[in-house]
């Protein structure tokens, strides 16, 4: 009887781990959504397949080399080294492989929005791999691994990142800053004198659709990561969801208290905000303190991106102020509100070294990768006049919106043939 | 043993509460799909962020309020008094008030479709509030109340609303109908002699797909209502279903037989006639009479807007046939085929009690607020030349498609400064 | 004691079952917008309607018959012939009745798209009921039946076919093609001398929504057809996710190396390709040969709708060789990669024999259907002045998006009577 027991169990945690992993997917359609609703319609195909294309390559490069360096057997606590193209695994394994899949595949999307409208599709799919089968999952097993023997040195400190503000979001916003820093932003963003210039989404129903998929799939992101299924579960999904709810609201004051227009694109990032905000801390703190990490995401998002535009750097989503920092404040908040010790200065430093490490690590080599496919693929953007005429019918001959796109110039016999 | 067995069982639970209220959630989107595509393009933003803040207001509402006016102690049988603004309960709890939140949240949004295309945003946003934290918990202390001790008064006498037929979606018609009708129809809609003109939506493949995300939602919606994991949700899940196909099939030969198009925008509304019908008494009826309470639901919402259309009633999205006609037919129907006592009278009186208790609160209370806001803020609905010009330009400063609407006249400038 | 872990065993399952049966469900939202942004605008809200009565349908026609052909009790081994109309069942069959519904509406569905923008709406219907309630059910029960006495023939011969490559997909598919095949092209799909013209979808957006969403519902397919919960799902989930993955990237890769543009249909088709091709080995393959089953179904969607193309076969979303062939190919795959009896001749005989008899029955008795339906509704297409003015307007009086498709003439005065 205790056998029954132990097989209802472990089929109960698979159950809810599957199903987190499930969610979990959904971000992908959830990114695409955002990301395509916020470039012109000349980009939106091309953005759609840099979303569908880290879904697939997340999928093969995790499984072949990202599980083994985030989760192998990790003696030195920098990197593991077993379990690559697992093709026998014991069942229970092969859940949590499913599950960090997808968290894998998130981590590598993110950077995808930012640099839209103007990155070369080969390029954006070599990056991608890049992220997925080595910045992301080497970050990991610093804060995670390792799931058979060893531990992360970050884990070893007691660094408090329960579902990944930094070890998914934040290393995915530091990557895109710094593929935007390398591409430069796109043609017509900023004035010769500083001015700064909207380049308005094409749809936005898409990015409000898109909003509300992440928030469903964030909360298999967040009260998934228990691997387990117990009565927790809900205080996790509860202060998920507050803390979207105040950073949102907290944008809405912000916005009427500055007499500016409520913005939907803003608004959205800033429950995104909050939810990459809570993501570190959702398991170990009160309600109240969800709502107060939310409430200074939603003012971070409020805040940050204008301060980035002044800078000149053009991210078309504000990946960097909603996944980079606000993973960051995040982290910090996990450890500044941890419940059963708050406020203690040894647990907020090793948040604090999580989020350096994060930034020096994800920043510092996609960096070197950017440049580096600059420099071998004979550079990392399209020509300017591809960029003018849109990725595509430059990149993939085929138009988003055919019959309402008439003006974008389109020699359909050329196209034919590409097809 | 027995302790790791109540371990699994809760485990299993909170499970199931939290996977049903996630769905939950996701009606947010559905109705922001329906919603914004059964608008004209210049009010899409509107629609869709009074849908995105009724989420979001909707969590914090509910969680500072709503819930312990609902759930808390219930001595009188007329308001919960205890619980408000939680921030320690037990376990099992938190997965309750996460689940409840959502269904408050869906109550919310359900006027927010009708009053479309006219209503000021701030107006919108505080009535929503008053939904959220006053009309909505209160009614549902009656029938639902309590989690803690005492009883509501309309749960003593046996009203059966197992999911919210009445709770949730009558009292969301009802605020709907008084909301329309302080506020008035749209410029255009009714014509001097008696004239009905339809201002059709701008999106169709939206109202499609928000249909499909909300039919989806609510298996979660209904099943998950047991808030305990066992084997009658199967069948649950199939009433559910069995209601919503033969609604529109009922639609659909109706109109056949009046030789009469068929309209997606009203084979939708059926099925989510038929939905909300179901939700009363899916539990306790065979699917013989899930049938049968569909197929009256789907003849109700193919007869019903159009006599109030001649009342001059402008419903944007029919809201109040299909949430409030339909809650109140569902909550009948949940006492005429209540399977171990059929067509009890005493069981009908009591429904019909509830059902017009409903209505008396419901609709009495929140056309109150609306007149007041409606004097306090100087006016609950824009101006003329707002409404024309479109609320998403006027209120928002935005447009949801800029390349595609370029007959809207936008002073950028203008724009620019109100970001 | 052991009552209780019985009584948890059982909902354990049907909270699994059940939520793979909602999963399933939102395959129709998949569907729908797949094909509604593969069709011009004109034709958008027919098929969308196609595809919301195919749930519809579904729903009740499987209940009234399809159940009971499939499942019911089954003496000849051809046959299901009891449980028709059920209205009684124990607790656990209902859970069963819910999940086996959703595969019916999905195989019902899967024609839809092929034969998009000329058929007439009402002998849609008709076809797919016909589908519902006797070509699926049938087949069915022949590899799946039953679940009270008896056994298909082809289940007795030991055949393979865990989640439906080929009771769902191929049958799907291959009704598809009889009825493109009775239909004819689309007018102007093919020239006089022999050139092809592509008739692009009118929303690419739409195809990449569809496409996650089918992939997201498509983890509830395969995993939970288990019908139980345990560990293994994992590793079917992960085989469902790889297959994907890889088929889409062999997809990639094919258009690279023929210096071909990589198309976003032809990538969401590569993927759906890859799922429909793992589903009937995914519960008894390695991940390995789930990559491989995968590659393969991406090259085949890389190849094969060209060659269809030169047989003047006109299918809208390929839904001949996503779901037929694939379909096929994946029941094959299922045998000769059978984990613990590889490339075993036996084995492989009868899953060759379950692909034929798929072919045989679902080809020939549809084709009988539709070519009956051309000779009893006068014409199973609409005319060619309806075509060229496109369905929506002649078979719906309705417009997908009225502001933006001016070029449709339309007599507003005509609309506004049938309404």
């Amino acid at each position: 009887m205790i056998q029954n027991i132990q097989e209802i169990r472990i089929s109960l945690d698979s159950v809810w781990v599957i199903m987190g992993g499930i969610l979990v997917f959904f971000m992908q359609a959830g990114f695409a959504m955002i990301e395509s609703g916020s470039v012109r319609s000349k980009n939106t195909v091309n953005v759609l397949m840099k979303n569908y294309m880290d879904a697939c390559l997340g999928g093969l490069v995790f499984w072949i080399v990202g599980f083994g360096l985030m989760f192998g057997v990790n003696q030195s606590g920098w990197l593991g080294t077993s379990h690559f193209l697992p093709n026998q695994l014991d069942d229970w394994h092969w859940n949590l492989l499913f599950f960090q899949m997808m968290f894998a595949a998130t981590a590598t999307t993110i950077a995808s929005g930012a640099m839209a409208e103007r990155i070369r599709f080969v390029a954006y799919v070599v990056s991608a791999a890049v992220v997925n089968g080595l910045i992301y999952p080497v970050f990991g097993s610093w804060a995670w691994g390792s799931l058979f023997a060893g531990e992360g040195w970050l884990k070893a400190m007691g660094f408090i990142d329960f579902a990944g503000s930094t070890v998914v979001h934040s290393i995915g916003g530091w990557v895109a800053l710094a593929g935007i820093i390398v591409l430069g932003p796109r043609i017509g963003r900023f004035g010769r004198h500083g001015q700064v210039h909207h380049l308005p989404g094409h749809n936005l129903p898409l990015i409000a659709l898109g909003g509300f998929i992440l928030w469903l799939a964030w909360f298999g992101f967040n009260a998934a990561s228990t691997v387990n299924a117990n009565v927790s579960i809900g205080r996790i999904a509860l202060n998920t969801h507050l803390a979207a709810c105040s950073a949102a609201v907290a944008y809405m004051l912000f916005a009427l208290l500055m007499r500016k227009a409520i913005l939907i694109k803003t608004t959205i990032n800033a429950s995104l905000g909050g939810l990459v905000g809570i993501t570190a801390g959702c398991a170990t703190m009160s309600p109240m303190f969800a709502v107060l990490t939310g409430l200074v995401a939603g003012l971070m998002v409020s805040i940050l991106p204008a301060l980035l535009e002044k800078l000149r750097v053009d991210d078309v989503v504000d990946a960097v102020t909603v996944h980079g920092f606000c993973g960051a404040w995040g982290t910090l908040a996990a450890g500044l509100f941890f419940e059963s010790n708050m406020f203690n200065t040894e647990i907020i430093l090793v948040q604090a070294m999580g989020v350096f490490a994060a930034f020096a690590w994800g920043f510092g080599v996609s960096f070197i990768v950017f440049k580096t496919l600059h420099v071998v693929l004979g550079g990392l953007r399209v020509s300017a006049q591809h960029e003018q005429r849109g990725l595509d019918y430059t990149e993939h001959a085929e138009l988003s919106y055919p019959e309402f796109q008439r003006d974008i110039t389109c020699e359909t016999d050329d196209i034919t043939k590409r097809h």
